[in-house]
């Protein structure tokens, strides 16, 4: 497609979005298959664009681990395919009445849930994003309006062209997917800032990207922020459960934002877990204050940066706490807003944890890993919001949307 | 009460909102109607503390609407009195349980309705927003950040020492109300910028300062939007319906953001109506399209530019449009996202009126002056949003809160 500026092609997205918004859901559900069958049926192509990518990336010397991101392979792109497939079986939340009533003079109230229009979605060198965003967005009644990495471009282009093709097949505009070319960072600037354009803006990649859009953003968006998790062990904890609870919230999959980072552990029960647990979590480096280090003297001193950081890596600050107050104090100091576990028998130690704790979710007697989408049924998760507004917490298709309010009368006028 | 820096203010109404997120609905009651009844008893030394700014705003020329804004006597003092106690009547939003459910593994899963923490209230010289406002934040279980107007600063001052003292008296600390004392321009930027302080910002007041948040204002905020709102008379309308909504719309009270200022005609009902509602529109300065000349000779010419304007007056633009496809498309162009209505009694143009205009609320065969939370029976209106993100039209005391997730287990750890 021939690419003008960001405006035109945000025009042309919130054209499509009006038609988007108009289809059955049936007819969004079939655009999500033709893709998925197109994905696989030009595997190669794909993985020859994404060759392209990889070679030019090698030339600049892309470090490893972003190069691992930015691969495709027959497997990768299956797995596309079946995100498609499995978002089009999802229940559609367009259309649900939130709530409806009618009013003493008549008048029939209904709140009901609409598209929000064009999604803007930002993101890295992971080409697998275009497709899974725009699945999502597409699913619930948007227009898809992409800015991907310019190292993943050629990439992009055959997801997004296969992605255009589909729609277009299913009869709905193949605008309703747009992928911007221009990989300049003062374009990704623009695009955050494109205020009537796009009615909401998800971004998808590391922190660097989020900062980026802490600072220059102003359209709307959900952010999805960093998880410096705590697992508190209180003094009436089963100390068998904690074990395990710790020990799957650090180590299942380290790398991901609700994973633990920090322990807290009462003192009536330190001196008896500690040692378990440092056993139990072998190969994980661990930093402590100083009652912790009274009991585990090979460990390392925890300093203030260690108990704020998410180290998304095998990696796991521990702190000894006088009572429940401390670890609530704790927790309000260092933590993130996103998943925060307790581990006790004691119901009322359990309310005060849910009910103080300040964040997007709040456990108990469970590991923080189940802080996602799809553990909690959401079907498809378009990500882990920490803000407060809009959504929070692991977000489904229902974040991809807002409310309408339709009243209908009888020619009712206010006196 | 000493001002120190917007931070230290900020910081004591977090600590506050932490005691008033974990308070009774019954004790946020309680300090709601101590401080209607304060402020009633103490009538007098707020009338005085009002005249002081009055007098000071006469030696600036502040212009007279400004001056009656900012005016307060007994009967505005016992309105702001009957507010509070209509608010502590309201049910509390806070400890709602959104949704629940219980995962295969037994994971117990609830989403949990919860306040917001800090709200920043951000307004104008109307000293009734300080008692309206805060009112409003300690219901929903929040510390109330307030920053008005320097030209109402001694007003603003004696209704947040009422305010104060009541919330003490109910036992919550005084500092659920903070009101900053700083009038200085550079002080409402920087406050609208206090990023992990503010964790929603509310906007009171005009366009300028609508523009001044969305330039500057880096906290999350709802926004209260303008309303250039049309009323749409198909071809399928009942006349006398239509006449009826049509000057309820308009006239019924002009200066508000959901009165109608464009008046959109099909063109096979356009020679009835238009002159009956030339007639009975009497007082109010009509502008019209090519086609409504045609018809209302008299009417004067309306410019792109009248379409474009929120008149706020007794002043309606008005076109005679080919079909419902125009109407949709004018209200697409010109529209604020805020209210817009059709009058007809054919279903199918109700349906696509309702589905396809894309704004806050749609309203069929009604005035759009319902569209407003005491009209549709939210209770309090906080304002009526044009956002899509967070809330959407009328906002009741839930878009003063947040959901948090609550899960509870026995040992679950994820596989």
């Amino acid at each position: 497609m021939a690419q003008g500026t960001l405006v035109e092609l945000g025009g042309r997205a919130r054209a499509a979005a009006i038609e988007v918004a108009r289809s059955s859901s049936a007819v969004r559900d079939d655009a999500l298959k033709v893709a998925a069958d197109l994905l696989v049926a030009e595997a190669d192509a794909l993985l020859e664009a994404n060759a392209a990518d990889l070679a030019a990336a090698g030339d600049r010397g892309l470090e490893p681990a972003a190069a691992d991101r930015l691969r495709l392979d027959h497997g990768r792109v299956g797995s596309m395919a079946d995100g498609l497939r499995t978002v089009a079986g999802l229940d559609d939340p367009v259309g649900e009445v939130v709530a409806g009533w009618v009013r003493p003079n008549g008048l029939r109230v209904r709140q009901v849930r609409v598209p929000l229009g064009v999604v803007g979605i930002i993101y890295e060198n992971r080409p697998n994003v275009t497709s899974d965003a725009a699945g999502l967005c597409l699913k619930a009644g948007n227009a898809a309006f992409l800015r991907g990495s310019s190292s993943a471009l050629e990439s992009n282009r055959a997801v997004a062209s296969i992605l255009r093709r589909a729609v277009a097949k299913a009869g709905l505009p193949e605008d309703a997917v747009v992928l911007v070319e221009d990989g300049r960072h003062q374009t990704a600037v623009e695009f955050m800032q494109l205020r009537g354009v796009i009615d909401c803006l998800v971004p998808r990649g590391g922190p660097s990207l989020i900062a980026s859009l802490l600072e220059h953003a102003t359209v709307p968006y959900v952010l999805d922020g960093s998880g410096n998790c705590h697992v508190y062990v209180d003094a009436a904890a089963d100390l068998e459960m904690a074990e395990a609870i710790v020990v799957n919230a650090k180590t299942q999959r380290p790398g991901v934002c609700n994973a633990a980072e920090s322990l807290l552990v009462h003192r009536d029960v330190a001196a008896d877990l500690l040692p378990r647990l440092r056993r139990a979590l072998d190969g994980v480096t661990l930093v402590g204050d100083a009652a912790t280090r009274a009991i585990l003297p090979e460990v390392g001193e925890a300093t203030d940066e260690d108990f704020a950081t998410e180290y998304l890596a095998l990696e796991l600050s521990v702190a000894v706490v006088d009572d429940l107050d401390a670890a609530i104090a704790h927790i309000a100091r260092y933590g993130s807003g996103h998943s925060e576990a307790i581990v006790t028998a004691d119901l009322a130690a359990a309310e005060r944890f849910t009910n103080e704790v300040d964040a997007a979710a709040v456990v108990v007697n469970a590991s923080t890993r189940f802080v996602d989408g799809g553990e909690l049924g959401l079907g498809a998760e378009v990500g882990i919001s920490t803000q407060k507004l809009h959504a929070r917490g692991p977000m489904g298709l229902r974040a991809l949307t807002c409310v309408k309010w339709v009243l209908h009368g009888d020619g009712q006028v206010r006196r």
